[in-house]
Order: structure tokens, then C-alpha cells, then sequence
């Protein structure tokens, strides 16, 4: 059972992974350097522990304590419980969701590992923006993509507002970061998939008509909000697809386009 | 050509329709008992004129005249040039699209006028945020829905806010609300439409395998984000339909879910 410790000052130094939580340009230097990332909410916390995330401690208001009961028991790491102002002076912000964890970040596989047994792929090119980030992974993993690549200039999936738009879902789906781009898209060719490059660009075919869910293993390149896929990763791609518009509509939100995209590419794949 | 007409008064009576525009409960109640709606930005504001829509009258800041010339120079109504902190003071918000337009309502089609011609129709229930309600149409546009069907207490699409996430898509969807819900669902059945709602219920049937784009009228049902269908609607439906999940995820957002759902009955579907 873990230790249950109440905190009263601010400046405790076992409260130094839950300082300045809104200060994005900080914690995204800090929490990949210092190996951790911030759970928020009961169910985030459960599922990043269910998918085998180790605990470094949690920070609890005490009106938490008996919902989180059950996880405090088992949580080999302390377990801070503070009062909500103390937790917004600390943290910069109202905890409304009145539980924070700090876990342990883990390895990230290689690129060829996560290939390796997948079929259906998501590679995300420049998506800097973590609410994006967040919303394609929950779309991704809900619609059955076995894995996500990353160009290096993604943001950070496991940063605390990415995590929460996913819902938890990147703690599902294996993802890897490339570190050379677009080059590095010749290992998933390499491993024997379609790279298919999602663009607006008439002349890409018509997704419907590409009929991706035969393929054996297909890759879908995905683009950032405005600007989609770079000339590069289009010319890096095997063929180009489109999903057909309708009523003079020239762009889904990149989040619809997504979800349609792995939909397509995902149903009526035969099941393995 | 319209009168470009420089205001720097803030209280000046021409600039009613632009007054407080952030106060949400003010606006859901004035504009359409007086009859408006606010389009916002340049692509907006032609979209909105393209579509038909009278302009009642348009705000711009100095450096938005020649962008809009053109627009101006075939407006039939009164223009108005005000310097940015004006136009904040009037609206209760920086513009930083830097010009509005108050353009006149029409009167909403019956249900029964806009089932005539469709064949493919999404009635969304109690979706009262904007947001959302944006975000279906654009989908809804995109995907090739032939119109919009609404609950009496989804939110209204020509707010603001719902004109801005659609990127316009509400004018060229046509839509009505219903006044009578459920029971009006019963008009759609009787224009010829097969009613499938949108659940994530284990019973329905998978939305691929109930392969809704083989149906010669389809009319989607989906509900709010979190809550999703009523009981009454669901009672309502012929049949209900779910995207399947993977990875233990139980849900899409509503904008993904909508997406997937719109493809799935207009794709493939036999060209008109």
C-alpha cells in the first residue's frame, strides 16, 4: 500500500513534478528530459496504469481520496493529498478533475519493431498540435490502426492535454518516432506497406475507389491542419488519396478527415 | 454601390446589430427575433452572399476595404469603416478577422420541403453546443449529406460560432428543425426514408455490414456528444447502426463519429 501523505507547502520538494503545469514551452523541455509525463483524471489514470505505466505519485484533494481508494492501495509510490488551492498554486491552474499522476515515461520502440506486427498504420507528418495529436490517436485506436509513426516534428503524445483528448488511447496504440524525414518512410516500405498519402489534390483517387481495406498492409500519410502532407512525403508516397467532397466543401477539419481515412482503410479488412 | 460610411462613435444606432456579440445568451435570443445572423471573416461573409443571403449591413476595419472592394462595391446596404478598438468596444471582442456582416434570415424550410428532393439526410438530436453543430454541418457538407434535420432543442446552426466552425457549410446544406420530437420523425419515414440511429449499443448492427449506402433514402440519427441518442429517438429508428471499436477505446467524438457515420451512407452510394 502506498504512503498516504498530506503536503501544506507549496514549495515541498516532492511537489516538483506537478510544478508549472501550464507553462507548455517549460514541460515540454522538462517532462522528456526528467523521463515523466502528467495523468489527469480518475479514468486517464487507470488506463495509463492498466497499460503498464509505472507510478512516480499522485496528487490528490482529499474529497478523491475514496474514489481512488482502490488505486492509492496498490500504488507502489507516494501518494501526496493537498487542498485545491494549494494544488492550483503548484500546478497554475484549477485541478477540476481533482487527481493528478506523474509516471514513468518508457522507451519508445523502434520504428521496424512496431512494424513488424502491424498491418494498418497511421504516420502523422508536422502535427504540432496536441489536441490534433490527441484527437488521431483516440480516432486511431477506436477504428482499430495497430500503430501510429510520428515525423519528428509531431508534438508529444504522452504531453497531459494530448493524453487527455485521446481519451488514454495513446497509452493503447504502440507508436515510434521516425528521425529522418521523409526519408525514413523507406523502412515501412521496407516492411511491406502501401504508403498512401491522404491529400485534397484531385489528382489523388478517390478513397472509396482506392478500396485501401485490401490491402495486406497499408500505411495512411496524414498531414497537419492547413497545410497537409509536405511535397516531400507526397512524393515519398505510393499513391495518393482523396476523400470525394461534395457541395462546393473544399476540406474536412483534420480530425473528421482522419476518422474517415482509417474507416476506410480499416473495415472490411479481413480479420487476422 | 453601397455608402462607405466611417463611424467612430461607438453608441451610433446603425451599429445595433454588431452589439455585444459575445454575450451568447443576448445573441441566441436577439438575432433571430430581429430576424439576423453575423457572418465573420471574408471567406464566411461571401459564402454567405454566394449562398443568397441579403446583407442587412457590414463592419470593417480600414485595412479590410480593399481586400473587400469587390464585395462592397456590390453590397445593397450600408458599410461601415471603424478603427479595431471601436469595432471591440461595439462587439466585446477583438475582430481579428477584421470584418463582420449582419446579414438577413430566411424563413426555414418544412421538414417535408427539404425531404422531397434528398436522399440522404442527418437529423441530429439536441446538439445544443455550436461547436458541434458546426463541426456536423461542415461534415455533413464535405460527405455529400443532402440536408440537415434538428431536434427542437439543437443549437442554432447560424450563430456565430456554429457559421464559423462549418466554414459556411450552413448555408449550402439545406436543413429544418422539427417541432414535434420524436413524433415528427414519422415525416421522414413517410417521404420514403429508412431511419438508422447511430449508437454505440452492442445489439446494432455494424455500420459496414448494414451497408446503409445500398439504401435508396437513408436518414441518419445521431445524438449529443456524451449523452447520445434518447431512449425516444432510438425507439423512433428502423434499425441502429454502430462504428465498430478496437483497442478497448468505447467511443469517437461526436465530429469523428458523425464523419465516419456520413461516408459510410454516402459512399458508394449510385450517382443520382
Amino acid at each position: 500500500m502506498a504512503e498516504l501523505i498530506t503536503i501544506d507547502d507549496p514549495a515541498d520538494p516532492r511537489l516538483a513534478d506537478y510544478t508549472d503545469l501550464t507553462d507548455v514551452e517549460l514541460r515540454r523541455r522538462r517532462e522528456p528530459a526528467e523521463g515523466l509525463f502528467i495523468a489527469e483524471g480518475e479514468k486517464v489514470i487507470r488506463r495509463a496504469l492498466e497499460a503498464g505505466y509505472a507510478m512516480r505519485s499522485m496528487l490528490l484533494s482529499a474529497k478523491w481520496i475514496d474514489a481512488m481508494r482502490d488505486v492509492i492501495d496498490e500504488a507502489p509510490a507516494p501518494v501526496y493529498a493537498v487542498d485545491p488551492a494549494l494544488a492550483e498554486r503548484v500546478t497554475g491552474y484549477h485541478v477540476h478533475r481533482g487527481a493528478l499522476a506523474s509516471m514513468a515515461r518508457e522507451p519508445l520502440p523502434e520504428a521496424t519493431e512496431v512494424l513488424a506486427t502491424a498491418r494498418r498504420v497511421a504516420i502523422l507528418e508536422a502535427v504540432n498540435d496536441h489536441t490534433n495529436i490527441g484527437a488521431a490517436f483516440r480516432s486511431a485506436a477506436a477504428l482499430g490502426m495497430d500503430a501510429v509513426l510520428l515525423s519528428p516534428d509531431c508534438a508529444d503524445p504522452l504531453y497531459r492535454r494530448s493524453v487527455k483528448v485521446s481519451m488514454g488511447a495513446v497509452f493503447s496504440v504502440p507508436y515510434a518516432r521516425l528521425t529522418t524525414w521523409p526519408r525514413d518512410l523507406t523502412q515501412v516500405r521496407e516492411a511491406g506497406f502501401t504508403l498512401l498519402a491522404l491529400t485534397p489534390d484531385a489528382k489523388a483517387t478517390s478513397i472509396d475507389e482506392a478500396a485501401p481495406h485490401r490491402l495486406e498492409r497499408a500505411a495512411l500519410l496524414l498531414g497537419a491542419e492547413g497545410n497537409g502532407l509536405t511535397r516531400h512525403a507526397l512524393a515519398a508516397a505510393d499513391a495518393w488519396v482523396r476523400i470525394p467532397m461534395a457541395h462546393g466543401v473544399d476540406s474536412l477539419n483534420v480530425a473528421a478527415a482522419a476518422a474517415v481515412a482509417f474507416y476506410a482503410v480499416t473495415t472490411g479488412r479481413p480479420t487476422a
